[in-house]
């Protein structure tokens, strides 16, 4: 690792350079952080296991289009710790080359969940075609290297600027209230060598998986473990348990830290009620 | 609606000729029932609406990949009564038109849900490229119609009787505890007209939509209205609340009926807790 010190390994992230992924990591990591763009999210937690990136930036939750499934199912199985969350307003631009005025555009590319959060744009401008495209940053990218003059791509403003393209219009997307969470994620190793101080931060949160034994109100025995001592949740999220139909495994956040004896009260008294705990993380509430 | 009792409207389901879907459809409804494919999932709530169809048949979980989370939102947006569920056990083949041997396949199309869940398959067969396509039986479709010699599908066997093609390899899943729920919906004037005899059945469940105000311990609050009456929660699924961010919706199926007293008591009793409740459907349990 100490060769690594002088040129830090980079954050992994999904998507292309100028994602919103992109920028959770320069808010949760600097501006100057060095980035490892990864194809699919599979791709950002092998990253951080063969040691290729020092932290992987994940999005875990959007206000608008819900949680980002996968991830779950790879926070349990990479069983690298959150160290970290922040929250990024999705701003959604119209990017063309420069040159290709408003009128010109035929097609516009980008992913499907932002061409859907675009609806009211595509309703005042019905001679538009949308076409699904991978990636939002990916689809301003391609229509820069194809040297496309009838289309444009929908995403964010770092996008434009990475590429030299222009934003013809700026925040397209239906609705504002529309926010990506995103979870900072290191090797178990590091976050041992580098706590966060509990006294910087005044809101902590602690994510957390269980599974529960198969018996009629097991689900909410479990959640009486926060419950009865005021810890407060903020998220539940369910998943299928694989080899048990029709169970689940089900995440939660929790206000507050993990290490206070309230916390640890409460984890010793779901593990009473549950097949399986894990604590995922405790980090700093993100603005 | 008199004029359509000769005939009657088809059942709309997702997908091309072929699809699982359609196999719940069959199921649900009987094997020569009239069938409507849609390309999306919205549609078939537009189908219903339109009176276009006399039900819909929608997935809701799939006990590996989880929860159908546009069909969740679409239930709560479209108000169609749940009326019956069905659990398809999801069987991939590896299909290609007649004459083709297996040795000569190099590219196989599916939609990349199934694709996934046959890795096993592709360790197998290194030199086989998978090809996401936008629908199982479609991809049997399209390689019938483009007459490909060295392409299969993987989908339903139903779908390689539908298109003339041959099942080469049977069953490759990686996990066969791969089942998917479906749900019956009807119109409301339907579901009143048509009401299925309590007695009939010994197993019911009831699913319901509400959100809580967001203060601490609002869901737990919220679910004790049934567990403090011994109703059993099968399946608690959260959507974010739009408008409010970090706020959320929570589907739950309970156990039982809900015109019992002890229903409806529960039901009252969240209500006082909860922002907003709605009855999503009663309906037999499926086998």
């Amino acid at each position: 690792m100490s060769a690594r010190k002088a040129r830090p390994a980079p954050a992994a992230f999904q998507g292309e350079r100028g994602a919103f992924s992109e920028e959770a990591a320069r808010r949760l990591l600097g501006p100057d952080v060095p980035v490892l763009p990864c194809v699919r999210f599979e791709d950002l937690f092998r990253a951080l296991q063969e040691g290729r990136a020092s932290a992987a930036v994940a999005p875990i939750e959007n206000t608008l289009a819900g949680s980002v499934h996968e991830n779950y199912d790879h926070l349990l199985n990479f069983d690298f710790p959150i160290v970290a969350e922040t929250n990024v307003r999705i701003v959604h631009n119209l990017i063309a080359p420069k040159g290709i005025p408003f009128s010109k555009i035929k097609r516009v590319f980008s992913h499907p969940v932002a061409l859907n959060q675009c609806l009211n744009f595509f309703a005042r401008h019905p001679g538009i075609e949308r076409v699904p495209f991978y990636d939002t940053a990916g689809s301003v990218k391609m229509l820069m290297e194809e040297k496309l003059t009838d289309a444009a791509g929908i995403a964010s403003a770092v996008a434009a600027e990475i590429y030299g393209a222009r934003i013809l219009r700026k925040s397209i997307e239906d609705d504002r209230q529309n926010f990506t969470r995103f979870f900072l994620l290191r090797t178990p190793e590091y976050a041992r060598r580098h706590p966060v101080a509990a006294d910087a931060h005044a809101q902590w949160k602690t994510s957390l998986v269980f599974s529960t034994r198969n018996v009629p109100g097991a689900l909410f025995r479990a959640l009486s473990a926060f419950a009865l001592r005021d810890l407060n949740m903020a998220k539940i999220e369910s998943r299928p348990l694989r080899g048990k139909p029709w169970e689940y495994l089900f995440y939660v956040d929790i206000q507050g830290r993990v290490d206070t004896p309230n916390a640890q009260n409460a984890l010793n008294h779901l593990r009473e009620t549950a097949d399986f705990v894990r604590v995922l993380g405790c980090y700093p509430k993100g603005a």
